[in-house]
Parts: structure tokens; C-alpha cells; sequence
């Protein structure tokens, strides 16, 4: 990299969880710098924000259209590279459509937008702009998810039978939405959030992992989604068997009341002749299975020659040094500034470097989401999905 | 207790698996001796049987229908008390009906029958007769699992909203039927299993964990099974979605083609304050969580003063000296010894030792497999289930 | 075996915990039969608990020494075949004396006498008798603990370096003895339990533990034992510095004030080019540890080829139906009933039969507290260990 | 934070694993730019790494001299305000010595120095010049080890009575510092390492952990130290009996031989009512324990209102987002930062941002280490620990 990385940010106020990760993450490798940022909608907001972060003032700006005109007008090299979208779901599809259409490059927090019409028009600028863009389901930056996926497509499973996702999480167990928690409030508002509740918020990643794994494609899916708590607007949980492609079979199930778990991401994937089982609250551990002899514990680990090049490219520490989310996230931040950095000298950026969530990943996901919701309304019991 | 309660067995000649599991629970607590028995439909097998578990050549019969007979003219206090029958499925209601029907208790493996028609001869022979039907559903029989009930009938968890259940093995990933298993070759033929392969051997200890748990009962049903084998005749593997009566939803899951996986019964109940969570390979733990708060680990251990009058009363040793599989079927067995002498002491049975599995259980079981068949080949994507 | 052996019992009154294990660990497996006992020293106590096991009344006893002497007159074959001593420590020497002098075969509790002049009398009887004598390290009985110890031996983790075990328990965390605890009672009084508290009730089960995985004998030692509990006459914590004949270093510490902890034995061995770790409260799993490769998972099961013939036989159940404390108890069992059998049967017990703690272990098991007590009360730093 | 804090480095050059570490650490939260740095004693390296890490060339110098006589001569806000020093064992103690003589803070690796004369002198020189002085023993920075310290201090445990505190890893079990690995050759020499190895390495890290935590003093020890790599040159391997001030007894052993095992620090310790487990490996999980009750789970996550008010100030992200090494190194640094911030804006520290290891846990290590090696050396069994 000839230079560092320049990265403007739409939402991401203080005290926003989201863009404070987005931010860490960005920052963790020492090739992104962030430069300016319009960090809420209220202007005011936004310059505190500004200042917290030791920003100059005229990088910070009162509104996401403001910063991509102005930041327009300077020199490659002192303008942002490149927009991170850290906003509810409803405000991902402007900012990301005038990034596009103003020559940046964009990284989205997910679920892309929210309708299908929107990720498509997003997934045409990109195609036609050839500009990058990538999208924060950042489970797949782990370094054991890469293994995983690795493992799969080299055959050590063989042809693959059966994925079980689960994503449990119970912090909506009660009704948080009327209790002024901001992270709640637009999350269960369908004006914000989309149509999909825990679908698009949670389920989006488990779709979204277990087809990175795998390498496979949901074909169709019979949907089951709840509302659990009394007036909720949207879905807090939902069950979902799942039909891949190759004619392997699976269940996905995501929840926001299931009281007592955090944020318990797990599959489970068995081919004809070995399985495959992460846990996202324990990242740095594979477990792998074989019809004869025992479980294997695969473990991150910059020192494990056992490893993939893919696990041990995304792995920054030695054995036995936990990794984490963060880390997970950042490894999507680094391939993004990497691949834009092969933009900025003329160069094809690598293989490693292209391994990332794209607007291709976010047309899927807004398409998951459409096809659980015909299906949950439906009597029909099997529901085509495809994107 | 007056005395010993006097078994004799049906099947379970020497190698097999299940048999030697019977006669194991049976004597450990040394309530039970195992008396007489017709150890298999091959006369001379059976003597042999006898001969290695040291039973007088009297008492070794070459059919259960001979055993019955003989049995039946020997005085209360020598004869067996009741039959317990460990064969193949094709073989439980024969057996299970001579005996019920010529005065003898009975403890039958699952599933209980290979129809729905047997299942409910059986219950009205029970009703009608008074005597006792146990079925082993051993997994019931674990002191975590009664605490488990027990909290969610407490309404320590409030309504119940999602279950989760789910049974992989692995054992029958490849075609271990054409390689001369017998456990694999009976259970995958239905001329001896009945209409249902994982889901009849697996699938019911799985819709019988989750009912005894939750008191609830599944009200419909949306299943997917599969033969994932080539070759093979039943089920393998199959994936339900749950509806129970009071509202909650849920999963069920249950696979003999997850490569690695052993008999990883595990089961997750959530409701409006609370979760629980348990694993039957490590039986002696249950997770209890809470809206705030820490999850708690409890534990199995006749110290624990905090675990429930059932999980204590069906509990052998102080904790961290791990109770297994044996002591909970014998669990099974010592409830319904209890139960058997105090019918023949004329006395009411205490509600701990009626805390065992019966023949509505069974029935249930039954109907449950006719149910998923008939969801698994309907394009409706909802199916009712009632017994 | 031609016929079940005939156990009399010495100690173990209804009520106390350890007689109760012995007694369902004997009759697990169908080999032995309880035929008489000496429940209690109180001779009423002993017929109540004679009735309730169903005993006839004349085979239950007032003191061991009339049980002894009226068995003796009996036929072979109606009277017991050996003695089980299941009394308070200070109770274990004089009836194995008395029954090894009769011809009586004897198992007998751990520590096995309460000094080491005892135990070399006990050595020198059996040497002399050729009974069989099996001393209820019940420990080793697990089929893991085989395993690890026939890796060991079959140099899978080449030279041992480094052996770390651990066993801390916390029930005796307060001053349980003044609370009328039966069991706290006589192990933390010096007349009833000798001259150790934790160091022999459950030190000596992680010594002869550590032994019998690596083979190895610890040489010298270094010892800090403690009285927590104000009051408490004997240790109730010690920490141990370890030196092996080979080379080989570690560590042993063992406690009754670690609140909170059940029963949690666990060891760590290493070598030169392999590591295992083990834990009694999950005793169906070992680690096996490499240089270089990740980390296996052996588990439990009849099922699994890879594990060692002696892990096998010394298994009952297919993998992932866990099997626990009295099943391990119960290997001893069984192995000394079949080493009996042989004996009646004038043959060589086969080496499977006669893998089981003896009147040597015993021996060194009252050699190690004597040398940790002296070690712990001298200031030099190495206190050598022999038996 | 009126400005970002500049850091200038000594070592850690491209490659070099700690020097990453720290660089990561530094950057996660924005609070710290690296503006500097003497990156290798081999200026063309220093250079190189300057480069990559996109450093202005006038800024990277070839020596640590060099780098602290120029940056003295620039203006405060332009000039790195702390140095941080990453190079080996024996390069730690003359750059510190220099910044700390010019004005500058410091953050300084572990073990401070090669002997305790050094130390002592850097302890005088801080205590003079009133700069801060930041260690990093980072694991004391992983919130549940807060978490664990506040229950301690709060009396939840009861007075200490025993701490067993563990740390195998197992990457020097052959002797790589022949293998060109240059963490393995610097680690085993003791002209660059200082008199100790593992001891030195890791075991000063459980030292300071321990004593962190209970907030007690060891007060006397009895160590054995090994070298079990033939021609190693220093120890591998350490066993030691600990006693505390208050009358607690313990264990601490640290190994870097201990085949299989990464980075395996662990910690266990037992008060009068309640007892604390945590593993490095797992380091969002703490379980705390009771005389009665079921064991708690304490998770970390800014979400968890049970945890202390250190722990969730040292926390980032929500419960189930696991947080690892580099965000517990990150803590250090982040309080580093803000207590130079204060100074610079002469505001008096608060607790929170006080809360990281300095001058004097460096000279506890470093007086650790002397007792160590003198207890191993010694036939008296107990050694005093003073600093």
C-alpha cells in the first residue's frame, strides 16, 4: 500500500454501537485513516462527534450529501477514498446510490437496503461504476469461517448433506422499543428497519454464512416468523427449513427473545464424510469430524501450518491469543482498503484481498428476506428462493 | 419395598445392545432380578443367553409365548412380575400384548409399535386391565431433565415461546446396513422398524423430551425427510418445524447422517423470563438463564439443596461424580418396580414413582411418526398432530 | 464365569454414601451377587439395613468378626466369596486382616489401612495367601483413564516431562463436622480417618492416579499441607512440588476448602512429542495433544476403533451414552469378580481381569500421605518417596 | 481528550510479533497516533518499517538515541509525548532509562529489566520526574479480570485461602532457537532474555496476575525450575509453591514445554464463601462460585448491568461479541493515554484511567524472578518474596 486509506463515514454519532466498530475495526491495521464524516442528521450532533474524534471541523459535515459534494472538490490523495455507511437500514440506500454515483467506494452495514428494488439498483452502479463495495457481514471475516469454507470446497467433507444455523439472541425478550434503547427503537420500527425484523437483522448473517461456508445455494426455504412479544411490530424470531441446491438439506432459525443468549451464531455443516461445527461466541475454535477417529479442534493461530492461506491471511496473533469480533470485522476493512489500493496504482488486487462481502451478497440478502416473508405469509409449503 | 420385583425379558440375547442396557438399569439399584427370560427367537441363543447370565435352564424359554404360558402357572412371589421387551420394534406388540393380557406389568423399548392401531390396542389392554406400562424413554429419566420440568412448570421460565430439539448422529452416514451391523440393519429395514427410520428410532425420544420438558403439546407440524444415503429405505435424516398449543414455536431436528456427531441430544426451551438448556452428553449440567443476570450452571448431586424434589429423588451420588445413560434408564426401572410393589402391596403409588414414561406415551410416539410421514409428503405446509 | 461370585459386605449401613456405591457398582454388571454383610456395628442397624436389601436375616450380622466366622462354616459356593470393606478408614484393617486369614477374598476402600505398618501387614498376608485383593482406587476404572495410560505406555507422547494433577473439592469449605455431616465427621477426625484429611481421602486418588497414567514413580516431593478451617484438626488443603525416577517434574494439590468445586479431578501429562488432559467430572472425553496438528478429541464408545483394547473393554455403551462414576466403579468390580472366577476355577486370570488397584497401591498410597506429612512438617525442601 | 497522544517506538520492526501487538493496540481506540519510531537497531530496516507503516521518512530513526535527542527538539503537540518499547529483554532498560531522563513517558514490555538493579533505578527515576510509566502485563487489561479483582476487594469471596494460577504453553517443547525462529532465540539466551526464561517470559505474567486480582502480596515461595530441552540454556519449565501475606497458600507453574497447549494462562481462586475461574483462552467468560447455589456464568458485554463498573469501562462491544488480546492490550493503552492527556492538561487522573501496570509491578517481576531462581537453587524449602 503506497498510502494510507481515506475513509469518510455516514451515521456513527457517539454512542452509536455500530459505527464505534466500524471505526475500531478501520482503524485496527494502520491502513485506513478516517478523515470526515457526517455522523448524524442533526448537525449539531455531528460536529461534537467530530470533535470527540479529532477531526478538523471542516471535515465534519452536516449531512451525508454535503460531505460527498465537498469532499468531490479535493485532490485524490486529501479527499476520502472511500464512504462507510453506518446508519439504520432506511438511510443505507441513498448515501451508498450518491457515493456510487460521485466515484467512491463504499462499505454498507447490512441488510443492504430495504426492498429489492433499491439492492438492485445498488448492484447495477456498482456493476457499472466497477467501483468497490463492500458489505459488513462480518462473521465471514473470521479466521476459522475461512477455514471452514476452505475445507468444504477442497472436498474434506465430501458432498455436503446437511447445514444447521442457529442464531439465538434474547436481548428483545421484552419489549426494549418502548424503553427509549435506541439500538431497539429502530430495529422494530418498520419504517427503519425494513420489512424484516430478526430476519434482516440477524437472520440476513446466518443465510449469508452458511452459504459462504458451504458454497452452496439456498433453493427454496418454508418459513415460520413470530412476532413474540405483544405489540412488536416486526418478526423477533423465526424457524426456516432450508433446501440448498446440490439437494442437501437444513433448518435456520434466528431469534431475538431467546432469553439469556447474547449473540449465539453457530453451524453446523456434515458432508458424506465429515462435519464441521463453529461457534461464533468462540470464534477461534473448529471443531472437525470424521466418520472414523476423533474430533479435531482446529484452532486460529498464525503459528498452526495446519491452517488454509486463507484463515492464516486473516489472522493477526499466535495461538491461544484470542481474536474476536473486532478483528473479524477489521479483516473486511483491510481486504476493502487493500482492493481499493490495487485500484489506486492500476493494479488486479489479489485473490485474499477480494475476499469479502459484496453488493452481490446484499441483493441475496434483500432477496432472503423477501423470499422468508412470502413464504411465512404462505400455505404453500416450499417457496422459491433466488436473487 | 417387600421384596424384589421378578423381570423376565424378551429379546436382548448376548450382543445385544440394548438388551444388556435393560439388564444393567434393571439391577443397579437392586430393587430388580431378572428371573426368566426368551432371549431370542432362536431357542438355542436363548439358552445360551440364560446360560452366560447364570438363570436356571427352567427359566430360559425358547418364544415369549412359551414364557408367558409357563411363567403364568408359577406362584406370585417365583414368577416374573413383569415382561420387559427389548426386541426390534416389529417385535414390541406381540409380546407387549400376550403379556398385558395374561396379567403381567411390561416395560417395551420405543417405539412402542410399528402403527398407530397397535399403539392404541396397547393403551385400552392398559386401561382397561390397570397394570403398569412403562416405555423407555430413558432420556425423561435424568435429574437435569426433571429439574428442567419442574422449573418450567413452576413458571420459572413464564410462558414458554420457543423450544428448540435437536438429535444428530452420525453413525449411519454411510450404508452400514449392507456391511452386517445389526443394530443398523433392523433399524433401516421396515419390515422390522415401522414406517420410520431416524425419525421412529430419534426423532420421538426428541418429541418426548420436549413435551415431558415444556407440558406442552405440539399442535402441528411441518417436516422434510430425507433419504440421504443412497439405497437406503427410511429416513435418515429430518428437519420439522414445531407449533405448539400455547402459541410457541419451535424446531426439531433429528439426523443419523451428521458425520461425528454421537447421540447429541440437546434441547433448548425459552420463554418469556427464562431459558434452559441441555445436552444429553453431559447430562449432569443444565443451563438456566435470565432476562438479567448470569447464566447459572446447575448441577446434577444429592447436595444441591437448590434442585428440585424430583431431580434429587432421581439422583444417585453427590455432585461431580458423574451420573450416565444407565442410571437413567434405571431411573425408568426403579419407578416402575416402586410402582409395580405397590400394586401388589394394594397400595397407591406415589406420584415420584409414577414419573415414568407409559403407554399414552407411546401412543403419542406413534402418532407423531404418522403425523411427520404424512407432513413430509403433503405440499400443505402445515400438518396437525394429535394422539 | 461358571457362576456369579457372592460379595459380603462390612460396613455401608443404609444411609451411608459409599457403601451404597459399592453395592450398585457390584450388581451392575450381573457378575455378583450380595449375600450377607455386616452393615453397621450396631447390630440393629445392621438387620434394618439387611432387610431392606433384601438379605435373609440370617446372613445379615452384629460385627464382621461373627460374619467371618459363621460364613467360613458355610459350603463353598453358598458362602460369600469375598469381602467388601466399605467402613470408615480406621475400620478397614482389622476385617481385611481377619478375612485374608480365613481364605476370604477382600476389596477394601481407600486409604486403605491408617499407618504403614497396617498396610505392610496387609502386603505381607496377601503375598502370602494369594487372595485377591482389590483396593477401590476407583479412578482408573474409567475407560479414558486406560487409554491415557496405554498411550503413555505405548510411547505416543514419547519421555514424560510434566505431570499436573488436580483435584479440589470445596464441600469442605466450612466447619461441616460440628453440623452432624456423617461423612465430614469421621474424615476430618484423626481416631476415624489417620493422620490425613484431604491428602488421603482424596490426594492419595490423585497420586495413584498420576502413577497409573504415566507409569512413572514419583521419587521425591515437597509438601505444603493446610488447616483452613479454624478448628479442623487435619489438612484440608495441600500443594505438592512433584519429582518422578525419570526426570519428569510436576505438581499435585488437592483440596476440600475450593469452594465450589464438586469432585474435580483432572490431570495433564506431557512428553516430549505429546500432551493428554483429562477430567473426572467430564470422564468420557481426553485431549490428546500434538506438537505440531490440532488437538483430538478421543471420547467414550464401543464404537470407537481408535481407542485402545483396554479403553474398550473396559466400555458398556456406544459413544455419546456417557457413562459415569459407579460404571468406572464397577470396571474394578468386575475386573476383580472375573480374577476371582478364574482363581475358583483353578486358571490364570487373564491380564484385562487383572487390571486393578491392590494391596501395592494400598501400600503406597499410606507411603505418599506418610511422606507429604513428613515433607510438609520438615524444612527441607526434598522429602523422598518409596513404598 | 483535547488531542490525539503521540507515541514513538523502540523496536518492532516489520515482523516482529510484538511489535504489531502493540501498534494494534495503540491504534484500536483513535485515542493515539504513532508519529515515530527507532524500529530496528539496523537503521535500513528501520526505515523499511517506516515506510510500510507510512511514517514520514524524517520520523523514523535509526536509533532510539537519535530518535529521543531530535523529537525532544520539536514542539510539544508535534513531538511524540510517550515512548513505547517493544525490542527484547535486554533493550529495555536503556531506552527507558532515556526517555524517562528526556521528558518522556513510557510504555515498556515485560519482564522491565534483566536484573533488579535496573528496575530499581527506572522505579527511582519515575518516582523523581512524576512521568507515567505503563507495563504491559496485559492480561490484567481483559475485563473479567477486573470483574474478578472487584469481587475480590468487595469481600465477595471471603478472606483468600488458596489461588492456583497456571500457564502452559507448549511451543518451546523442542528446541526451536536452533530453527532460526527468532522469537524462540532471543526468548532462550539469557545475554538478551536475562536470568530467566519461562519464568521470565510468562511466569511474571501469572505472578502479576494473581497478586492483581486478590490485591494480596506473595510473601515467601519454593521453586523448581527446569531446563527439560537438552541444551537449553534456560528454564523451560518452573514449579512453585506459593504463601501470601494473609496466610493463603498456592500454586503457580508456567511451562513453555507443555506440548499441545498455546497460551493457556488460567486462574483459580477460593475465599472463605465463594471461588473465581478464569481462562485466557475463554477470556469473556469469569465463573464465580458459591458455598450453595449453582456456579454463575459473569459474560463480558457493556450490556451486562451486573459487572463492575471496571469492567464495563474496560469493555467495548455488547455481551456474545467476544472481545480478545489485542482489546485487553488496547486497555492499557487507552488508560495510558488518558493519564498522559491528563497530565498534559494538568488535570489530576481519574482511578479508571490509573488502572495499568506500572514502575512498581515491574519491580515486583523483576524481585519475582530473583526469588525464583534463588528458591530453585536452594535446599531450603521456603524463600521470602519482597520487593
Amino acid at each position: 500500500m503506497n498510502r494510507k486509506i481515506k475513509m469518510g463515514m455516514v451515521g456513527g454519532g457517539v454512542g452509536a454501537f455500530i459505527g464505534e466498530v466500524h471505526r475500531k475495526a478501520a482503524a485496527l491495521d494502520g491502513h485506513i485513516d478516517l478523515v470526515c464524516g457526517a455522523f448524524s442528521s442533526n448537525p449539531e450532533r455531528s460536529k461534537q462527534t467530530g470533535k470527540q474524534l479529532n477531526l478538523p471541523d471542516d471535515r465534519v459535515y452536516g449531512s451525508y450529501e454535503e460531505m460527498i459534494e465537498k469532499e468531490k472538490t479535493l485532490p485524490e490523495g486529501e479527499r476520502m477514498d472511500f464512504v462507510s455507511i453506518v446508519t439504520p437500514n432506511h438511510v443505507h440506500f441513498p448515501p451508498a446510490k450518491m457515493a456510487l454515483e460521485n466515484g467512491f467506494h463504499v462499505v454498507c452495514d447490512k441488510p443492504m437496503t430495504v426492498n429489492l428494488e433499491e439492492a438492485k439498483a445498488l448492484q447495477k452502479l456498482v456493476d457499472e461504476s466497477g467501483l468497490v463495495f463492500g458489505l459488513t457481514h462480518n462473521y465471514t471475516g473470521y479466521p476459522m469461517v475461512k477455514q471452514a469454507r476452505d475445507m468444504v470446497s477442497n472436498g474434506d467433507l465430501g458432498e455436503i448433506r446437511k447445514v444447521v444455523v442457529e442464531y439465538p439472541q434474547g436481548w428483545l425478550a421484552t419489549k426494549l422499543e418502548d424503553e427509549d434503547n435506541k439500538q431497539a427503537s429502530w430495529r422494530t420500527d418498520p419504517a427503519k428497519a425494513g420489512p424484516a425484523g430478526a430476519m434482516g437483522d440477524i437472520g440476513t448473517h446466518a443465510e449469508n454464512l452458511a452459504e459462504y461456508i458451504t458454497g452452496l445455494e439456498i433453493s427454496e426455504l418454508c418459513a415460520d416468523l413470530s412476532r413474540m412479544v405483544d405489540g412488536r411490530m416486526l418478526d423477533d424470531d423465526g424457524n426456516i427449513l432450508l433446501r440448498f441446491g446440490n439437494g442437501a438439506k437444513g433448518v435456520l432459525h434466528a431469534s431475538q427473545i431467546s432469553v439469556g443468549e447474547e449473540n449465539n451464531l453457530k453451524i453446523f455443516v456434515y458432508g458424506e464424510k465429515g462435519g464441521l461445527e463453529w461457534h461464533q461466541e468462540e470464534p477461534n475454535t473448529l471443531l472437525v469430524k470424521h466418520l472414523d477417529g476423533p474430533t479435531e479442534v482446529y484452532r486460529t493461530g498464525v503459528d498452526h501450518g495446519y491452517l488454509s492461506d486463507a484463515a492464516l491471511n486473516h489472522t493477526r496473533l499466535p495461538s491461544g491469543h484470542p481474536e474476536g469480533f473486532i478483528e473479524a470485522f477489521a479483516n473486511i476493512y483491510r481486504n476493502v482498503a487493500f482492493t481499493i489500493s490495487s485500484r489506486l496504482n492500476g493494479e488486479e488486487p489479489s485473490e485474499m484481498h477480494l475476499d469479502f462481502p459484496t453488493v452481490n451478497d446484499g441483493v441475496r440478502g434483500i432477496a432472503f428476506i423477501d423470499s422468508v416473508i412470502k413464504s411465512s405469509e404462505s400455505n404453500d409449503k416450499w417457496t422459491p428462493f433466488s436473487s
